[in-house]
């Protein structure tokens, strides 16, 4: 297992890294209201997100260090990490949740004329109260408050390997519990007793939680990859589908495994060998300078001879501190592979009618071959 | 176990209050964008929130049933809901993300001046990037968005008996593991190990997942209630706190229980009875027609001699679809209680320099005294 956490240096040099684009985009400053960005720059890891009551932002200035604007129950969390301007208030506040101490803290830390850039694009929401930004948009003028083109998500697409190490030691606790499933499974067990002995698992086999698990189960095939567990008791001639998420120390894996119950039917036999043929025609350009786009066609070349797009909608995407992140396996992306970028190689197949099989892996591109993190299943399992 | 789900008539009872509160507040539709937003008025149960890379939209207009505009691959699980107008895209799309879509939808079902409400205030966000409400806004006129004044939360604070039976059962299973808690706890565990095994014992207890767990660790108490999980291993004269918010059918459970390894130090024991004791002192109250600044001030007698505010910032919250959500305890907050309103009283002290001690209950507020959702735990645990 890696280290927990990260040393100083990383921060470091994401903020570096991110300031460099700051100049170069005019931005004074950004600012920051997510678990995923604050934690970036910050090391800030708690499971306190879930509670949306407390706003939570981060300064990044377009020199020097962040400097965090946080409610006050989280000081003591923060005062552990490498930042030394920690500003707070007593939160909740139903007269000013944070705002004015934020509006302040950006005029200090940010040149009078500079815009102010929020996260923006894909995968980006602002996590404060509609009325929130209104005001502080006010209290800065509304013009000095833009989006930052997708800067902040770009930072993030190349991952250091210290990130690396932790998604493939989450990838390596996810193939321990995948392997451990028969354990779990047999005919008539209920679908939802799957997913939670499933989790179960995964927390035995040391992930620190589960943020993830979709699934689904049927004859021949599920209908879909986004369903919650349901009552229904597996049955012969089922395929099962698992698909998890989980964590360690804040970083995702993301594929899943099929196993059917009994001998697989012939049309499941060929679905999931082709699965498997298309992440092995991705792989063969997972190589830096190709773009997503071509790695969509190579896979879709064998899944349908290229005739039509996914149902899903894409065939894989990036990984990291989001479940999904980055570019997008579909045509329209044409995104340059670059060394450092995890992704999933995510290929779905229609069996029949209203009934899919989808496969999925996890890599890292890599100056040479990409890297499996990911545990590479070839055959379908058998219960 | 209460069943899976609601029935038809749950969801169209939402839709007609939030409809009769929308017709007082001028708005001609309400446009949703979150997990809670659009499974309280839907029924739409999925964990696929975890990915951030997709908007998903569903219009509230002030006369007719909702209407859904997500993406192509939520179809399937939309289509199982009581929803007949589904509308979808293929998303990702980088040049449209469903905003087109959505302006032509709200166009369709809201009045050409009539006003489109957004949730706003506390506990509120808006899941899409910044670009597209700037774009959507100039699509519908940029004087029609605004946002709600807090009336979706206002709705969802008054919880129906099913809501209730979901929390309670959410509660029941937080209860058993809870009890189980020796069975993974030693001298000598290292924190991080009791936090999965936990998650663990959740699960067995029949938890669908674990979103939240927080806790802490040390002699006399830990120094604050929202830190993940360290490798520290738990020594004799620790307390311990764990603090769950497990889920079943989408409704949380928020509460903690104290274990001492070996007797209790007098400290932590009068800390503890003080704690039970504000615990007794809000219940007294926790009648229809009080308010949240009442319990607070009840409690913040038992603590402090009402000499001081508690540390971090309040005494308990709402609970519901999120860990918090609708009241706080807090010396500001003058909401007055009502039949159906599910609470968590949560008095925190300090038993010397930067540690503190936490206890926790979940009560759902009753015509005559307030019934408690959490097994009442009134002597800290010893290991």
């Amino acid at each position: 297992m890696s280290e927990r956490g990260f040393p100083v240096g990383e921060y470091r040099d994401r903020v570096a890294r991110t300031q460099t684009a700051m100049t170069k985009a005019g931005l004074g400053a950004l600012l920051l209201t997510t678990d995923v960005e604050l934690r970036y720059y910050t090391g800030f890891l708690t499971r306190f997100w879930e509670s949306p009551t407390r706003p939570w932002f981060l300064i990044l200035p377009f020199e020097g260090d962040p400097v965090a604007v946080i409610p006050s129950i989280g000081v003591p969390l923060m005062s552990r990490s490498w930042l030394t301007d920690i500003r707070h208030w007593q939160s909740p506040d139903y007269d000013d949740d944070g705002i004015g101490l934020l509006s302040d803290t950006l005029s200090e830390l940010c040149p009078r004329q500079a815009r102010i850039g929020l996260p923006d694009g894909p995968e980006t929401h602002l996590r404060m109260p509609f009325r929130d930004l209104e005001r502080l948009r006010r209290m800065l003028g509304p013009d000095r408050v833009r989006g930052d083109d997708g800067l902040t998500r770009s930072i993030r697409s190349i991952k250091s390997e210290p990130e690396i190490a932790k998604i493939r030691t989450a990838c390596s606790i996810a193939g321990r519990a995948f392997a451990r499933v028969p354990e779990i499974l047999q005919t008539g067990t209920p679908l939802s007793n799957c997913f939670r002995g499933f989790q179960r698992l995964c927390l035995e086999e040391g992930a620190d939680w589960v943020p993830y698990l979709a699934g689904g189960a049927g004859p021949d095939g599920y209908e879909d990859v986004i369903s919650p567990a349901d009552e229904r008791p597996l049955a012969q001639g089922d395929v099962l589908m698992l698909d998890t998420g989980l964590m360690y120390d804040g970083y995702f894996c993301d594929y899943d495994r099929n196993w059917s119950l009994g001998p697989p039917s012939s049309d499941v036999q060929t679905a999931h060998n082709r699965l498997v043929k298309a992440v092995d025609a991705a792989v063969e350009l997972c190589r830096p300078g190709r773009t997503a786009a071509e790695l969509f066609h190579a896979m879709d070349k064998v899944l349908t001879n290229g005739t039509s797009g996914p149902k899903p909608g894409r065939f894989g995407h990036g990984l990291g501190m989001h479940l999904t992140e980055g570019l997008s396996l579909i045509p329209s992306d044409h995104s340059v592979l670059q060394p450092g970028m995890v992704l999933t190689l995510e290929p779905g197949v229609e069996v029949g009618p209203g009934r899919i099989l989808v496969h999925e892996e996890n890599i890292v591109i890599r100056d040479g071959p990409a890297e499996f993190l990911s545990p590479r299943a070839r055959d379908i399992g058998v219960i």
